[in-house]
C-alpha cells in the first residue's frame, strides 16, 4: 500500500503516546495493518491522511446511521453552543427526549441516558439485580453486552473454550477475575431446553436474562421462531427480568428496536449507537417499576457529571426527527434489498462458500458455510485470515470495512449512502471475492 | 419559592419519564427540593426556567472550569462540524491530545481518553489487574473513584457502617453483589500504620493502591505531609502499582495534577473532569510497560464507539491551549485567595461552626467542625440537613450550589467568574450563615 505514507508515519508516532495508536483496541485494523486515521469525512465517504477517499462500510459500527457531517446534526450542535452547552445540567430537551423514546419503544415507561452502551448496559444490569434482589445472569454464547466487569464473561469465547465455559465462564479480557464470572450464566443462543434447564437449575437466584434479539455482533443470528416468545414466557412465570440489549438493534428498521419487529416486549432495555447521531448516546428503559429503583427513588445508583450532555441530547431529538420521515426506513430498505439482493446473488450464481446475514442497514459476512448461523459455534467455520484479507483488498479498492478482530461481526451502511455508491461498493466486492475465490479462500 | 412555577410544573413533567426527573441520581437537589432545570447559561450565570438567574458555584461538578458557552470551546466544535465529526475514527488530533497529556502529566508516557470519569477508573483498575496478575485493591475510606461494580463499594460509606467496612465493605449502591466486595481492602485515609498494615496481610494478593491525592469528594482532605512519599515508597518495593485517581485533581492549580503539586508521582493515573472544556472527556495514562498491556498491543481490553470523539478531543486541546495561557491559573490563584480568604475571615470572626477545605478553584463546607478532616470519620460532624438549608437559602438569593446527598462534597467556581461576582457570592454566604448560626446550626 505504497498510498499510505502519510498515514504509516502517524501511525508510528501515535504509538509513541497511544496504545497501538488508537483509543479503542479494536481501532486498529489488522487487515490494512494500520488504523484509519482521517482527515475528515462528509456523508458517506471518509477521507485517510494521504488524502485517499473511501466509501464508508463501517458507519462507526452502528451510531454513524445518518453519515457524516448530517445537516441536522450540524444545526443541533449550532443550537446547544448558542445554549451555552449546559454543562451536567437537565433541560426541557431532556424531558422531550426521554418521552420520545417512551414513544418510540414499547417497554419504554421510563428512560435514563448514558454516553457509552456499556454504560447502559452496566447500570441496567446493576438496576435489575437491585430490583430482583438476586445476583445471577443468564446470557447467551456469541452475544456482545459492553465492555464490563459485570458481563464481559463468557460471550464471545474461543472454540476451545466453548466446552469448559458453560461449567467456568471464561472472562473476555485479562484483568476481569473469575470472581466475576461465577454469577454468570452461559447458555445457548436458539437452544429452548439449554435455557429451560439453567431456569430450572438457577431460576430463584436469576435476576435477569440479557441477550441480544439479533446477533448483530456474531453473524447476524436470527431468533429461532418461537425463542423470544419462550424466553419472555418462562421469565414472566418465574419473576427473572427479560432485558433486551438493543445498543445494536435499536432504530435499524424501526423506530421500535427489535422488539417492535419481533413483538415480543422485553421488561427492560438498552439501547444507543444512532440515537445521538453519530455523538455519544445511548440509554436504558423499562417498565416504572423497574426503572424507579433507580435513586432518587429508589436505592440503585446511577450517577455521572457527563450523563446526556445537552449537545448530544440535542442530536438525540434531530436523529428521532429524521428516522420518523417517511423517506427514512423505506431509503434504508431499498438500499438494502438492492445491496444484499445482489451480494446474495453474486455468492449464488459463483458457489462461494460464505453467507451474509442482514437486518435493516446492518450485514455480517460469515465465511466458511453457506447458511446463516443459528448457535454460536456454527460461526467457527468463519476464518479469521480471510476476513482480513477481504478487509485488506476492499480497502485498496476505495471501500472501508472496519475489522473486528476477525470475527464475523457487523458491518453496514447509513442513509448518506447512494445506490450509485452502493452499486460499486457491490461491484468491488465482487472483484475482491472472486479473487479470494481463486485462491481457495471461499 | 413562588418564582419557581415552569421549575415544579416542568419537574412533574419529567418524572413521567425519567426516574426523579433526570438522568443522573444526583442531579435532584433536596435542599431546593427540585433539580435545577436550565434554560441556557454563559460564562458563570445559569438561567432556570423561569427566568431566574444564579452565579454557578457547581461549575459542573469540576468539569466546568472554563464555565459555559467559553469561546474556545465553541470554536472546537465548530472545527468538528467543519471535519464531519468524523464519528469513531481516529485524526491527528487524538495524537496531538494524547501528546499533550504526555508533555503535562508526570506519570504519563501513553494515554488513552474515554469519556466518563468511570470509564477511565474501570479500565485502569483492569489495565493493573492484568499488568500485575493480581485482583486485590487497596483503597481509602472516604474516597469516590466511579460509579461502577469494581470499585463502588468501601468508599463513602456511613457512620454505622464503617467499622463492620474494614472487614466486610459495604457496597455503596443496591445492586452490587457482595463477591465483588471480596476483592476491596478499605483503610483510612493519611494512616500510614493502618495502609502498612494491610500491604503485610494482603501484599501479595494486591494489584493496585487506588486513591484520591486530595479526597475532594470529602471535605477536601489533604494528604499528611510524608504520606503520599510513604505509599509510593511501598508499593514500588513491594510491586503493586500505585494509581491516582485524579479525574478531580487534574488541572486544578497546574498542568500536572496533584502528583504534579506534591512531587509524588505514580504508575497511572485516570484524569478529567475540566479537561473536555465541559464536553465529556476522560482518560487514564501511566507507565509505558503498564499501558501497553492495553490491547491491540497486550491482552487487556479497552474500547467502545464513543470513545474520544472528535469534537471533545479538539475541546479537550482547546482546553489545554487555554490552560497553558499566563493569565490562567493565576487568575485562580488570585480568586482563590479573594473567596476562601474572604470567607475563612468571616467564620473566624464569627467563631462559626463550620471549615471550608479548598485547592485551586475547588472548595469543601463541612459543618460541625473548625478543623479541616483528615481523616473520614472526621467529617461526620457534617450535617447533611445543615448543608440543606445552606443550599437552599444560598439558592433563593441566586447562587447554585448543587446538592451531593447532603454530603461535604465539592463546590467551585471557573474561569469565567469575576472578582464582582465572587464577592457577591461571599456577600449571600455571609448573609445565609448568620441566619443560619442564629439558628444554631452552625
Amino acid at each position: 500500500m505504497e498510498n499510505l505514507v502519510k498515514m504509516k508515519e502517524h501511525f508510528e508516532r501515535a504509538r509513541q503516546v497511544l496504545p497501538g495508536g488508537v483509543n479503542s483496541s479494536t481501532r486498529y485494523n489488522k487487515g490494512i495493518g494500520l488504523p484509519l486515521y482521517v482527515s475528515h469525512a462528509s456523508g458517506d465517504k471518509l477521507f485517510d491522511l494521504d488524502g485517499n477517499e473511501y466509501i464508508d462500510m463501517c458507519c462507526a459500527h452502528g451510531a454513524g446511521l445518518l453519515g457524516n457531517a448530517h445537516p441536522a446534526i450540524e444545526a443541533a450542535l449550532k443550537k446547544a453552543i448558542e445554549l451555552g452547552m449546559c454543562n451536567s445540567l437537565e433541560t426541557v430537551y431532556h424531558e422531550q427526549l426521554a418521552r420520545e423514546i417512551c414513544e418510540c419503544i414499547p417497554c419504554a415507561e421510563e428512560v435514563r441516558f448514558v454516553n457509552a452502551g456499556s454504560e447502559a448496559t452496566m447500570h441496567l444490569i446493576r438496576l435489575c439485580r437491585a430490583y430482583t434482589g438476586r445476583k445471577k445472569i443468564i446470557r447467551m454464547e456469541g452475544t456482545f453486552h459492553g465492555y464490563h466487569e459485570s458481563i464481559y464473561i463468557g460471550g464471545q469465547v474461543g472454540p476451545e473454550q466453548l466446552a469448559g465455559n458453560r461449567e467456568h465462564p471464561v472472562p473476555e479480557s485479562a484483568g476481569i477475575p473469575e470472581e466475576f464470572a461465577s454469577l454468570i450464566i452461559p447458555v445457548p443462543y436458539n437452544d429452548v431446553k439449554a435455557f429451560d434447564e439453567a431456569v430450572e437449575q438457577y431460576g430463584d437466584d436469576v435476576a435477569m436474562v440479557i441477550l441480544e434479539p439479533i446477533v448483530y455482533n456474531t453473524s447476524c443470528i436470527m431468533p429461532l421462531p418461537g425463542y423470544l416468545e419462550h424466553l419472555r414466557e418462562v421469565t414472566r412465570e418465574k419473576g427473572i427480568v427479560l432485558f433486551f440489549d438493543e445498543v445494536q438493534t435499536s432504530f435499524k428498521t424501526n423506530l421500535a428496536g427489535a422488539q417492535g419487529f419481533f413483538g415480543v416486549i422485553p421488561d427492560v432495555c438498552s439501547f444507543g449507537k444512532s440515537v445521538g447521531g453519530g455523538l455519544p448516546l445511548s440509554g436504558m428503559c423499562g417498565k416504572r417499576e423497574i426503572m424507579e429503583c433507580f435513586k432518587p427513588v429508589g436505592n440503585c445508583q446511577h450517577s455521572g457529571t457527563f450523563n446526556a450532555p445537552l449537545p448530544n441530547v440535542l442530536c438525540g431529538l434531530a436523529f428521532l426527527n429524521e428516522a420518523r420521515q417517511d423517506y427514512f426506513y423505506k431509503k434504508i430498505k431499498d438500499l438494502g434489498d438492492f445491496f444484499y439482493g445482489g451480494l446474495e446473488s453474486f455468492i449464488k450464481e459463483n458457489d462461494l462458500n460464505m453467507v451474509i446475514g442482514y437486518h435493516g442497514p446492518q450485514f455480517n459476512i460469515t465465511f466458511g458455510r453457506k447458511t446463516v448461523p443459528v448457535r454460536y459455534e456454527d460461526s467457527f467455520t468463519h476464518d479469521k485470515n480471510v476476513m482480513w484479507r477481504f478487509c485488506k483488498d476492499c480497502f485498496e479498492h476505495g471501500v472501508y470495512f472496519h475489522d473486528y478482530g476477525g470475527g464475523p461481526s457487523h458491518h453496514g451502511f447509513s442513509i448518506a449512502h447512494t445506490k450509485e455508491d452502493l452499486e460499486k461498493v457491490l461491484n468491488i466486492i465482487k472483484e475482491v471475492l472472486l479473487g479470494m475465490h481463486a485462491d481457495g479462500l471461499c
